[in-house]
C-alpha cells in the first residue's frame, strides 16, 4: 500500500440493519485505516438505521453504536439529515413493491449521492427510473451485493469482459435451490424432505417461495442483464419456473441418465433481441456448471472475442456479501479521489 | 452507449506486429465508433513496428499501412517522436533477457505514457523497475495480456476481489502443457507422440521447453503474485517442475485411480510470506480445475472473506488476447477521459 496524506473525507450511510447491514458496517469501519492508506481518504459511518429505528453521529459511529437505536430515526430524510456522501442499501428485498430500499435509493440519487445496493427489490422494481435519476445527478451506482455478491457477475459484465459483445449467460445463482437439488439427485430424497431439512438448517427460509419458485434467480439475472447489458427485460416478460414442481420419477430419470439438474437462469441474445428466463437443466458431467454444488454459485458469459468465461464461488455469509459491497466501496473511492 | 461530445484525442502506438500485434491493431481500429460514443474520445493509431520496421502518421493509420512497412522505424526514439500518449507493447516474450518490450516499456514509462503489456518478458526480468518507473511518472500499467488474456486473472487480483487478502491461488495457465496432459491421460499416448501431435497441429512450439518446463506458467503466476499482491516473487525463487519428464507409469496410476493431472501454477501465503511454484497436481473429478480441458486455462483464488472464487475460460487466439489488451485500453480511457 501506498501511504496517501489524508485531507479528505468520505461520510457513508447504511439503510438496513440487518445481517448483511451489520456486517457491512462491522467491516467498513474495521477497514478506515485502508481507506487511508490506499486512497488518503477519511471514511466515516455517519448514519445507520434499521425500519423503525437508527443512530447518526457527524462524527463518525463506532460498532458499538449500532447497539444503542433510537426510535423514529429512520427514513430518507434521516439519511439526507446525516450528509452522507455515501449510501449503502441493505433493506430487506422486495421486487413487487420495491421494498423499503427504493424511497432511500430514490432519494440519495436525486440528489447526488453515491450508492451501494445489496438488496435487488428496487433495482428490479424500477431499475430504469434509478439509472435515470443516477445519470441525471452524477451518482454512481454499485450493485455488486445484489448479484451474487461475491461471485463476480456484473464487474464481469461491466469491466472484466469490457469490448466484448454478450451473446448468452447461463448461471446458478441461487444457493438454495442448488443445495436442495443436490440434497434431491445425490439424496434421493424428495423436495419436501429437503426443504424441511433446509429450513431446519436455517438455510431456506420459512417461506421459501422466492428461492424455489425461480424468483430469485431471475431477479438476480434480470438486474444482471439490465444493468450489465442494457437488456430491458422485465420479470413479467420472463418465463420463469423453480424447482418445487420437480417429479421424483424425472429426478430418478436423470440420476439412471448420469444428468444433473440444476437450476439456471439463462439468457441469449438473437440478432438483438434479449431472451431470458429460469428454468432446471439436466447438465452432463463434463459440464462444469453441474460440478457446482452446495452453496456455490456460478455464471457462465459467452461472448464474441474472449470465447466463454466461467466463475463459480461462495464465501460464507453474511461476511462475503459485505465484502462484495465493500467492493464497490473501494471502486467509488477510487472514482471519487483516485 | 450514451454519446458523448467528441473533444479529446488519444494516440496510441503499437510495438510488435505479430500475430496477436496485428489482431490488436485491427479491432482497435474497427472500434474506433465506440471510443466516440463511449468515451467521447478520437483514438488515432499513430505508430506501429516490428522489430526491424515500421509505419507512423500524425493522422492515424489505418490497418492497410501496416501492410507497407519502411525499415528502420522501430524503437523507443521511433515511437516516443509518435507522440503517442498509450504504448501497447505486443513483442515476443523473453523472461531471461526482458525482451525486445523491456526498452520500449522503459521509454515510455520514463516519459508518462500509459502502457498495455501483452508480451511477459519484460514484467519478470524487471516488474519492480518498471513498477518504479510507473509511480514516478503517473503512468499507468495494464497487463492483462500477459497473465492468461481473456481469462480475468490479474483483474481478480486488482478489482473484483478488492479488498480482500488473497491466502492462496492455483492456475492452470498454460494451454499447450493442458493439452499435452489431456490426451496424455484420456488417449494413452506418450508425452513425446503428444508432443509431435501438437507440434504438427501448430499448438505447440518446435522449440516446447518453455511451455512443457513449466516456465510459461511461472511466469503467468509470478506477474500476477508481483503485480496484483506485491509478492516480490522471482522466478529463481520458485520451485517449478513441468510435464516433460511425467513417466508412463505415473500416468497410468492416475487414470487407475481416476484422478486428472494439470499443471498448476501454485501460490500460499503463509504468515505474510509467498510461497510459489509450479507441478503437476493429479486432481480427483470433484474439483472443477479437472474440468478445464484442451485449450481452457483457468484460476482458483482463496481470499479471507469472499472464500474461493474459481474463473475458467478460452477465447480463440489471437483475438482474444487482441481483446483483453483493448479490454485494458478501455479501462485506461475511463480513468483518463471517464
Amino acid at each position: 500500500m501506498t501511504s496517501q496524506p489524508v485531507n479528505k473525507e468520505c461520510r457513508v450511510a447504511l439503510a438496513g440493519l440487518g445481517g448483511v447491514g451489520r456486517a457491512t458496517a462491522t467491516l467498513l469501519l474495521s477497514r478506515r485505516e485502508r481507506y487511508r492508506a490506499l486512497f488518503g481518504v477519511d471514511v466515516h459511518l455517519v448514519a445507520a438505521c434499521g425500519s423503525r429505528a437508527g443512530v447518526a453521529s457527524a462524527e463518525g459511529l463506532e460498532a458499538e453504536d449500532l447497539d444503542h437505536l433510537e426510535e423514529g430515526q429512520t427514513g430518507p430524510a434521516f439519511i439526507a439529515t446525516s450528509g452522507a456522501d455515501v449510501l449503502i442499501e441493505a433493506g430487506p428485498s422486495d421486487f413487487r413493491t420495491g421494498g423499503p430500499g427504493l424511497p432511500y435509493l430514490r432519494d440519495a440519487l436525486t440528489t447526488g449521492r453515491d450508492v451501494i445496493v445489496i438488496s435487488k427489490g428496487a433495482l428490479v422494481h424500477d431499475g430504469a427510473g434509478l439509472s435515470a435519476l443516477a445519470q441525471a445527478s452524477g451518482s454512481l451506482m454499485k450493485l455488486s451485493g445484489a448479484t451474487a455478491a461475491a461471485l463476480p457477475t456484473i464487474d464481469l459484465l461491466q469491466y472484466n469482459l469490457a469490448g466484448c459483445e454478450v451473446l448468452a449467460i447461463e448461471g446458478i445463482l441461487n444457493a438454495t435451490t442448488n443445495f436442495l437439488l443436490d440434497a434431491m439427485i445425490g439424496r434421493g430424497i424428495s423436495f419436501d424432505a429437503a426443504l424441511k431439512e433446509a429450513q431446519a438448517a436455517g438455510f431456506a427460509e420459512t417461506d421459501p417461495r422466492n428461492d424455489v419458485e425461480g424468483w430469485d434467480t431471475a431477479c438476480k439475472l434480470l438486474i444482471l442483464a439490465n444493468f450489465g447489458l442494457d437488456a430491458g427485460l422485465t420479470i413479467e416478460g420472463m418465463q420463469v419456473s423453480g424447482i418445487d414442481r420437480l417429479s421424483e420419477e424425472q429426478i430418478n430419470d436423470w440420476r439412471a441418465q448420469g444428468l444433473v439438474p440444476k437450476l439456471i437462469g439463462h439468457l441469449r441474445k438473437d440478432n438483438g433481441t434479449f431472451h431470458a428466463g429460469v428454468e432446471v437443466r439436466a447438465l452432463p458431467p463434463s459440464d462444469p456448471l453441474a460440478l457446482v454444488t452446495g452453496k456455490n454459485k456460478a455464471v457462465r458469459i459467452t461472448t464474441d472475442l474472449m470465447g466463454e468465461v466461467l466463475a463459480m464461488g461462495c464465501g460464507s455469509e453474511p461476511r462475503a456479501t459485505a465484502a462484495a459491497a465493500l467492493k464497490d466501496f473501494e471502486h467509488i473511492l477510487a472514482k471519487r479521489f483516485g
